[in-house]
């Protein structure tokens, strides 16, 4: 039995796991990392991969980060959400593990898990979105995890959809994620509470009163629960999400999308709209097949189960 | 010596070529097709095929469609600016020419075509924008050209880049093409010259005096004598031309992008600007590469020697 180190890196966190050629995790570990500061992550990766290494024989090490990682798999070059800049997160880990290191975007991992051992098994061309604070994205084509000619592929979360739109962390304009994301949902509900308390006393109830209490899962229950004003949130976030994966299809025409990201434990709360919009705006649409529009099984450990794996196939 | 036939199929007319396997054309024909009509089309296709297999020894036919063609390479199965709908191209002609047939994108024979023996040459990550009427794509990944899990790829003219935009002859709205076109070019100097006549003296002098009368040629010609609403013009479309590159550069992060159709035949006129604007517009610029970006070399030759040599290769 083959065992790798997975680990989704975070900006203030860092889970790891040793992960079998099943993609079964065997043992997990959590630790908190100082954002904003990636040499002490590195050594805070160290610590737990050596660890894990202490019990298990292991072969080799997965990083999935939440910036745009080069096609030599060595450094993250850029995150729009962390302090991030030219990291040259490998070197740094090999020389604290003595063991191969792979860096991979942190969407791409949860792509390539979902692929190979959850909701997108038996598709070959496969877009996820992780749907979280931002929105990742990892495409898998023809089977095999797509990168680009740099390794910077994949990133729909920073095509723009709104000319002069909200600002991303990105720098630009009108980005995806500013639209569709976990962070759209919660202002779209916290302006809703703000200019239309009324509508929104649920809402402002599960946030303690205050529009700034509310956050994600508080809208999430509230939709649950039917209110009106949440399920209006989620309407038109999904919608966004929806065009998202029209203007995706145009582009790549794949045979399934799957919704992962923190948001999508809200399962059809989320994806129903989506799959409307979707399917409204697909360019030549009645001509062509609908791709699969599925929610992510492996939840969030998909990061590193899908890190460790491509680890494994290094 | 390897020769097949390529042919590139629009809306009124077809051009033929007899094609050798180092791209260059034997033989050319041009025949004019009743718009609307597949069916006579086929036709017309069929004694321009026959009339060449007498002169050269031909092993196979490619036909590039300005539609959107199945996995199959069968069938045009939508075609935003041609009344095809599931059309069995591949059957209908091969019936009548007795030659295996290949049936592709237009666009996707354009980009095939400047990889293999034009502009790309080299490159493994291309993006070709056919700047003509509307704005075909053709995308090669790894090496080769991708088509999606239907074959339905490749089609970023139609993701939406401004929401409740300009209607689209795909049926949507807000689609690249209504934006970054030569329709789009020519709307611009009609509706410049409309609204400021005392600014568009050339343009209207060029146009027999009537907006109307104002086509691609004629924004072209005054924008190379340096008519500053010639030259407005080719800025707004090669704006939205370098935003449409960014997105792209998002999702697939090409290593070379090339701008062929007819507007490309401006040349630096349209990619001046073009490029400023994706080299703004690119996220995560600084930490990463720019995508060369190139004129196409093939002109309009580009679809038949590109379906050409896809007929070789089938």
């Amino acid at each position: 039995m083959s065992l790798t180190i997975g680990l989704d890196v975070g900006g203030t966190k860092v889970a790891a796991g040793v992960v079998d050629d099943r993609g079964r995790i065997v043992e997990k570990l959590r630790r908190s990392t100082p954002a904003a500061d990636p040499e002490h992550t590195a050594q805070v990766i160290g610590t737990v991969v050596t660890e894990l290494c202490h019990r298990h024989p292991v072969e080799a090490v997965g990083l999935g980060a939440a910036g745009f990682v080069n096609e030599s798999r060595t450094a993250v070059m850029f995150a729009p959400n962390l302090a991030w800049r030219d990291e040259p997160l490998k070197k740094r880990v090999e020389d604290l593990v003595g063991l191969p290191v792979v860096v991979e975007n942190d969407a791409n991992a949860i792509a390539w898990a979902e692929v190979r051992f959850g909701a997108a098994r038996g598709h070959d061309y496969v877009v996820l979105l992780a749907v979280g604070t931002g929105i990742g994205g990892g495409i898998v084509l023809g089977g095999s995890l797509y990168r680009g000619r740099w390794g910077m592929g994949g990133e729909p979360g920073h095509y723009r959809v709104v000319p002069d739109g909200r600002l991303c962390g990105c720098g630009n304009r009108g980005c995806l994620e500013q639209y569709a994301s976990g962070s759209a949902l919660v202002a779209e509900a916290r302006e809703f509470a703000r200019r239309r308390p009324e509508g929104a006393i649920r809402l402002l109830q599960l946030g303690g009163g205050n529009p700034d209490g509310i956050g994600g899962p508080q809208v999430t229950q509230a939709a649950l629960e039917g209110d009106p004003g949440a399920l209006r949130c989620f309407q038109i976030v999904g919608g966004w999400l929806g065009q998202g994966m029209a203007d995706l299809a145009a582009i790549l025409d794949p045979g399934c999308f799957v919704i992962g990201g923190g948001v999508s434990e809200a399962g059809e709360l989320l994806l129903a709209p989506a799959r409307v919009a979707f399917e409204k705006a697909l360019t030549g649409r009645g001509h062509r097949s609908f791709a699969d529009v599925r929610v992510a099984e492996l939840g969030s450990d998909a990061g590193l189960v899908g890190a460790a794996d491509l680890a494994r196939l290094r």
